[in-house]
């Protein structure tokens, strides 16, 4: 295990000397012994020409356990490289969940080529799985599975799985009635401990839930981590048998939910993982920081305007100088009650919980967090205040700006942790992933709030007290 | 499945109205109709004289499966209603890794007593599991297993099959030498597709990885996914078979670690998740909040300092409105790039890639983002301050401001840039998680640098071109 984790690189360094020598039998017996997983974090590293080496050393069922294992953007730009022979020799070899996968990356004419030259069972299976969204149950199932009829015995049952593909039997055999209509499932542990004469039906396990194929893979994980399953059939709206998703896809959907979150909290964007090139990264990236850029020229506008209704200049400065501190606090509260609100929803662990309940923890906790950081930035502001009175300020001076920084960052932090919990229910509302509430568009919006609270707070004060 | 999802909200409100009519006998009807999954999202949410009433209403098994189920702020809470006599009832029921985690959650008092009342094989086994760390192999592994020696046939592992718990052998039995050394595992679909009188070591599956005791979990998790394995043999030092992982542990794991990282990035803890108190999970949060409040006050001194450099106050006014606009880019662009980095090294995509190709993938697009970035910016600045110049400013001095923001925000996004690619191996060497290199600590520093930088490039350019 230790020494699996170090794999990729040792087996990346003897590739790369092999390569050098132009050692090609060596590297063939390399490639043949190695992980197809570990060849595949290999080939998302290493250049195009030593890429192009490796994959035409490998026969195409490896190469085929490559391209499921190689990340998307390596895919599109391995794909480009082979021939369409060899594509077609290598998605043959593929099942069919993971074929559809690859040819999902061609274009037309070249999908039509491909499936042409391949058997008609599998190429009519690719078909069926390419018209299904790539993030819905019928995008990550595959069609091999090994079905029995209800009036079957275990033996029966046995006799099937032997003359099957051992891949298509993996955890269970799915029992369907004489329509198809899905009746439930037999594990292979119940097989091996019943007797062989045993009727299917009557070890049948009815418990497991069925998915329709339109649903959404999110909701598909969290059913699977809920209920612990390992399998889970797909059905039609008839209720009948179209495929199965075992849990190893549903691990890879699970890491998928989880990096697209983080990804769109930091303002960016899955996409940007599917290229290298430095130029479309920065496509993905710039929208976010454009759209952040603009919030805060508003911030700027917004200091601007108000430059002059402060009774001097000097005074004005001072209220400036504590800008930063007052929108850092804000954006960081609400980022952490948005987050908390934004993986509950993903996850699921709030769905038993009401929008209310979750905004009497959030509140009680904002009100505490809001009183300490607002006494303590108040009592900060007029210490490093007091040291610097170099004829601006004095103690009154001193006292209300205290006072101004801790009841703006008391109400900036109330209202930075009600946009934390509103924003990714409303987004969720209307069909926006709501992890992009903790990003960086939600911090500038406030940003804006609290810069204006704050600049609004203090004009009041000193109007009322230095006037 | 879609039923599935809406269960517990609609198994809550049959819940409330049993116990509001205290119809018992039906609650325990319900109750041993649902899914412990579904019983357990009720228990999260219900108050604490609901949540006592229905635990006596449970028998002891269902009562650990929903325990195995709940969260770990509940869980303490349920234990603490629990008396020691119920305590052991339940743990007697439940699995050993399961029971594990119930009785880690006691005092020593408690412990002892719970596991003097259990059959002593099950209770040594719970005591040899509390031995490792939660997040290691050993803290994670179950002990129930089928194990068969090298000589046995496969009609001799199925006859074993047969005497142990079904969920003892759910994939797969694990095979041993005459010492006790793991020499590998053979599937159940092996054991049922090859005749009975085979050795099981001539099917013997070699390759899968084995994984010491000690072992972390992340780095078990990452294991999994890479090789899309099933179950995962755990040994000692000499390689003797100590237990098995299975996937659906390591699902648990993958959400603990994706939550662990997007929660530090937050600037909160995964331990806010252990309570329900809001003063608890204010003390969680204030230490991070209180470092960014003192930072930002470092940056407030800053500006203060450098407040009488400038040749005029009006001229600094100007000079501050933009201060938002500097670290606003600059903390977004740096969190952009920490976020790839820090994912990368958790679910390890970047364990082939070395820091230096990272740096220059990155640096590309942090080129890119800040060159647009800093002309865009600078030219709103020059046309936000010519609509503005109300006497205190003017052409030159709209020029200088334009050409001072432009250059500090493209050297605030590329230092950013930097920090966000280096502070997170930094932190990985130093035994901290990098995912803390999002967070707010590292948002502030990147604040108290960009404002530096901007303030000293401007106060440079002005005394260049205006003195």
């Amino acid at each position: 295990m230790s020494d699996a984790a170090q794999n990729p690189k040792v087996l990346l360094e003897r590739i790369e000397s092999l390569l050098q020598t132009a050692s090609y039998d060596q590297l063939s017996i390399e490639l043949a012994n190695a992980r197809p997983s570990d060849i595949a974090e290999v080939i998302e590293v290493i250049d195009e020409i030593s890429r192009q080496l490796i994959f035409s050393s490998l026969d195409a069922k490896d190469a085929g356990e490559v391209l499921d294992k190689v990340d998307d953007a390596t895919l599109g730009e391995v794909i480009e490289d082979l021939t369409n022979e060899k594509i077609t020799d290598i998605v043959a070899t593929m099942p069919p969940d993971e074929a559809a996968d690859v040819v999902a990356e061609l274009d037309d004419l070249q999908t039509e080529e491909v499936l042409e030259h391949i058997a008609d069972e599998e190429s009519d299976q690719i078909e069926a799985l390419l018209k299904y969204g790539e993030d819905t149950a019928g995008g990550i199932m595959t069609s091999d599975l090994v079905q029995v009829k209800m009036s079957e015995t275990i033996s029966g049952a046995i006799t099937q799985i032997r003359n099957a593909d051992p891949d298509d039997a993996y955890f269970h055999v799915f029992v369907v009635d004489d329509g198809g209509k899905l009746k439930g499932t037999v594990g292979l542990i119940t097989l091996i401990r019943n007797n062989p004469d045993t009727m299917v039906s009557d070890v049948l396990e009815e418990d497991i839930p069925a998915v329709d194929v339109s649903a959404d893979q999110e909701e598909i994980a969290n059913t699977f981590r809920k209920y612990d399953l390992m399998v889970m059939p797909v059905v039609d709206k008839a209720g009948c048998l179209l495929g199965r998703i075992t849990i190893d896809d549903v691990v890879d959907v699970m890491e998928e939910e989880a990096e697209e979150d983080v990804l769109l909290m930091a303002g960016t964007h899955p996409n940007e993982l599917d290229t290298h090139k430095a130029y479309e990264v920065a496509k993905v990236r710039l929208p976010w920081l454009m759209t952040c850029l603009i919030g805060s020229m508003v911030s700027s506008l917004i200091l601007l305007y108000f430059r002059d209704s402060f009774s001097s200049i000097a005074e004005f400065t001072t209220v400036m100088v504590f800008i930063p501190a007052i929108a850092a606090m804000g954006g960081n509260s609400g980022l952490q009650t948005a987050t908390i609100v934004v993986r509950g929803l993903a996850t699921g662990d709030l769905a038993g919980m009401e929008i209310g309940q979750i905004y009497i923890r959030e509140s009680r906790v904002a009100l505490i967090v809001a009183l300490i950081c607002g006494l303590v930035s108040g009592c900060l502001v007029s210490i490093i205040l007091s040291m610097h009175t170099n004829g601006h300020s004095e103690n009154l001076h001193v006292g209300l700006m205290g006072l101004s920084v801790a009841s703006s960052m008391f109400i900036a932090i109330m209202l930075a942790t009600s946009l934390g919990i509103l924003l990714p229910f409303m987004f969720k509302r209307i069909g926006v992933d709501p992890a992009i509430s903790s990003g960086p568009l939600v911090t500038t919006a406030n940003d804006i709030v609290s810069n204006l609270t704050y600049i609004l707070l203090t004009l009041c004060l000193f109007r009322q007290f230095l006037s």
